[in-house]
């Protein structure tokens, strides 16, 4: 069975996920940036961005397993932009330029209608307006892989919910945000979860979750 | 200048510093001894509770220096016992037996009074209600030593607040709570703290708070 799977979350210390404040100038939120610097110094993830070197070990393997065997993504409309509400004459086509590093479907959750848009490298963002048609939609897109949630942490949140999530990964970011949106906020133990990794690196500690059983 | 210190708080990663519903069976909330199992399997807590043996290494540092120069404790009431509101004919002392492992004078923080309990081995518990008056009476008595804060969440977010505490440890434990007290809910970046150790173990994250520039 494909499974729907959530990685790289990072939060800070004091539970924050994204930081207040998020516009244009603040993809991630003011102070949002702190949450992704062990990221942005990975091997992994620096050729994602098309570039050469970057750190091994255990910070780039969980950025390398986000990137395994998964063939649509799901995210909501606050990840995908800065624009609320209706859309307008803003043509706004995502954060990550003319190519994006998804390379496949992407599902933006929003009760806002919107056309898709193509990109370049096989990346298309659909709009859709319920969390379970964008889960139907998204395993049809998939084709047999996994589906990732991208975020942000609303929408992981409805998928944990609904009982949803078969596996998720949180870096835990010594730092502290101060506000934001807080990742955890339901009692994910009597949702069924479990922690089912714990692998601390020198910068953050990584955990994952999964459902109890699984 | 004597320090006002916090130790080895244990914080499940969903946030929590205690779990659900304290009562006599659960002097930790429900689950809250989840919180614990690494600092009980460390060598100095074993020693504190008159045991032999146990683990040395990071975790078991941390334990070590909460009882460094450390000459008088501050708890909140739910710290000291399960009794709410009105302390009434109950002749509660105190969760940690005939010889609790202060050795010291402890300030307990209450609204309702109640005469100083002296216990055996040099523990004294005082009752207090205020915290600053609290905070002096300690400084007073540890005589040129720091003072400690030995919880719950609430009497640590007070001092915070006021911006007393000077230095803070925090233990981020790969488990899950999903209810209880949260021990981050202000922004302490804007009260002048900042993260300034970050040592992971096997078990758990060990983070350290302190105050800008201190």
């Amino acid at each position: 069975m494909p499974k729907l799977r959530v990685h790289s979350i990072a939060m800070s210390l004091d539970g924050y996920a994204a930081g207040p404040d998020q516009d244009r100038q603040h993809p991630l939120g003011v102070g949002g940036n702190r949450l992704h610097t062990w990221a942005f110094a990975t091997r992994s993830q620096r050729k994602m961005m098309g570039l050469d070197g970057g750190e091994t070990g255990p910070d780039d393997d969980f950025i390398a397993r986000g990137d395994e065997n998964i063939g649509a993504t799901i995210m909501g409309r606050n990840m995908f932009g800065p624009i609320r509400g209706d859309w307008g004459e803003d043509d706004w086509r995502g954060w990550w330029g003319p190519e994006p590093p998804y390379h496949h479907p992407v599902f933006v959750l929003t009760h806002h209608p919107h056309e898709p848009i193509e990109m370049e490298g096989g990346t298309t963002f659909h709009f859709v307006d319920d969390v379970g048609a964008a889960l139907e939609q998204a395993f049809a897109a998939a084709g047999g892989a996994d589906v990732r949630i991208g975020g942000g942490p609303a929408t992981i949140q409805q998928y944990l919910r609904a009982g949803l999530v078969d596996w998720m990964h949180v870096a835990v970011v010594p730092t502290l945000l101060g506000g934001g949106e807080r990742l955890f906020v339901d009692d994910l133990g009597s949702l069924g979860y479990e922690v089912v990794e714990h692998v601390p690196s020198a910068s953050v500690t990584h955990v994952a979750l999964a459902r109890k059983g699984a």
